[in-house]
């Protein structure tokens, strides 16, 4: 565990900075920096609400420590008696429908015993599916991975279509992106090689973001592609409150209930058994709701 | 399970009861009703949308029967081959915030070891708690209840305060009403009782409801209370997502999706921290929301 305090640093930074960065690119929003303590941690839970672009995003940070109970070692699987962990974790709701909502995570969980890993992601999900768009993130990712490991992109472009999915709903959550969890350095070296990589990830994420502002965030929109946009929020809604393991692990283990349910949109809406109008963009976007799809390579019929 | 067809009949029946006393209430929404059938059972999901009084409204009626499952023996801790359930479950949802979000159940559930048992309720979540309006509810339920048992209001009331409370939120879903589960019949009279038990609930259910939009539907309502409402629906969708066992036992044996979720409101609000103005309704509802609140006794200050 004697890494932990030194990325827990920089992860904190790193959430200063992401703040910066979308509150720059915003133009209106302001993020409220909200430090909370709640037994075994504690963290910055940064809130923009009502921004120009951003209609409500949280970066959170934590970092926790405490013992290992029997209940966190029968969930992962591993003996220790006390254990640390750090993250940042971020999700960007705009106002346009036109705009996808992000989510970037990166996380590293230390035990006592000497175990440690790190795990992360980023995805996205556009309310109204562009092929070109998904294939330029995917994209970045790509090289984003590459620099680190040429497996990484792969196997965490599938890990994250398998992790975003709705099961009741036979839908993914969106274009998916990468997730990764319990890679475990081996040694000082890899420490060091997927320390580097989370804290790349970090440093994409705005960046990403800022890129889909600029292009997108003139954009006129509809009502209909306004409604359409809630729909899609209810279901996000439901990944989160339903699947999430983050978010489940959070609420059982009375983590900040506030800080965790910030990533929930500020309106989301349910129809019982809604039915796209044929051949509208909201049956195009329905039908790209798939698990492995080469968004890379993906070429519009 | 020989009454298991005799029972299904009379839910059914019931159910298409309840619809056309909520449709003549609401004099403008119609309900549509949607026959369903997926392996193990069949059922009808009738729905109405932006009625006059009701914006989003829902009963279901379902009858399954199936194999049981090693993973349903150990949820129920008990033995058998086949089972058979059957089942009324309703939700209102209104579009003013002065009238109560109204949920109703009656389900029989029997195994062919012999072994079947009732439970149900009707719970009330009002957006703006009126304490009086609580009172007249539970006084109305314990009415019920009385003709049959006179434990059952003080135990169910109790149980329903349990059940319908956000454990994450430290708060109940609103001000309760009554619940009860593993009824079971040990004599054909008992059968007779528990049986009429919830027919005398189903058919209380409408003419409750039908109570509170004769007094409230027509009053006026702010901009500030609708906002209210949005966020309160949000805790309803909350609970129902991460707490309520029937929808999460629905979603994951397989049940069908849109029946489950018909559960969930039009439209609901997220905010981070939100803070109720001091001496407001919001601040004096947050304040109710309190599990063995005596209702039907209950004076306010």
């Amino acid at each position: 565990m004697e890494n932990i305090q030194r990325i827990a640093d920089t992860f904190s930074k790193l959430q200063r900075k992401i703040c910066n960065q979308l509150e720059e690119a915003d133009g209106k929003g302001k993020f409220s920096h909200n430090k909370w303590e709640k037994s075994p941690g504690s963290g910055m839970t940064s809130v923009l609400g009502k921004g120009a672009v951003i209609e409500k995003g949280a970066v959170n940070f934590s970092f926790v420590k405490g013992d290992f109970s029997e209940r966190m070692e029968r969930i992962l699987g591993e003996k220790g008696q006390k254990y640390a962990a750090t993250g940042i974790s971020s999700i960007l709701h705009p106002e346009n429908p036109w705009l996808p909502i992000i989510h970037m995570n990166v996380r590293y969980f230390a035990l006592d015993s000497g175990v440690s890993w790190f795990g992360g992601g980023i995805d996205l999900t556009p309310h109204i599916i562009v092929p070109r768009e998904a294939a330029g993130f995917h994209q970045s990712l790509k090289e984003t991975c590459n620099a680190f490991n040429s497996h990484y992109y792969p196997d965490f472009k599938k890990w994250a279509d398998d992790y975003f999915y709705l099961t009741h709903r036979e839908e993914t959550r969106g274009v998916g992106g990468i997730f990764f969890d319990r890679q475990r350095p081996g040694t000082a070296q890899e420490m060091e090689k997927l320390f580097g990589f989370c804290v790349a990830l970090a440093k994409k994420y705005p960046e990403i973001y800022i890129g889909f502002m600029n292009k997108n965030d003139q954009k006129k929109y509809t009502e209909r592609e306004k409604q359409w946009q809630n729909l899609r929020r209810g279901r996000y809604v439901e990944f989160n409150l339903i699947q999430d393991r983050g978010t489940k692990f959070g609420l059982e283990s009375g983590g900040s209930t506030e800080s965790i349910l910030v990533s929930l949109p500020a309106n989301a809406s349910w129809e019982y058994n809604y039915q796209p109008e044929p051949g509208g963009f909201e049956e195009k976007t329905l039908a790209l709701l798939k698990k492995d799809i080469d968004w890379i390579n993906y070429e519009e019929k």
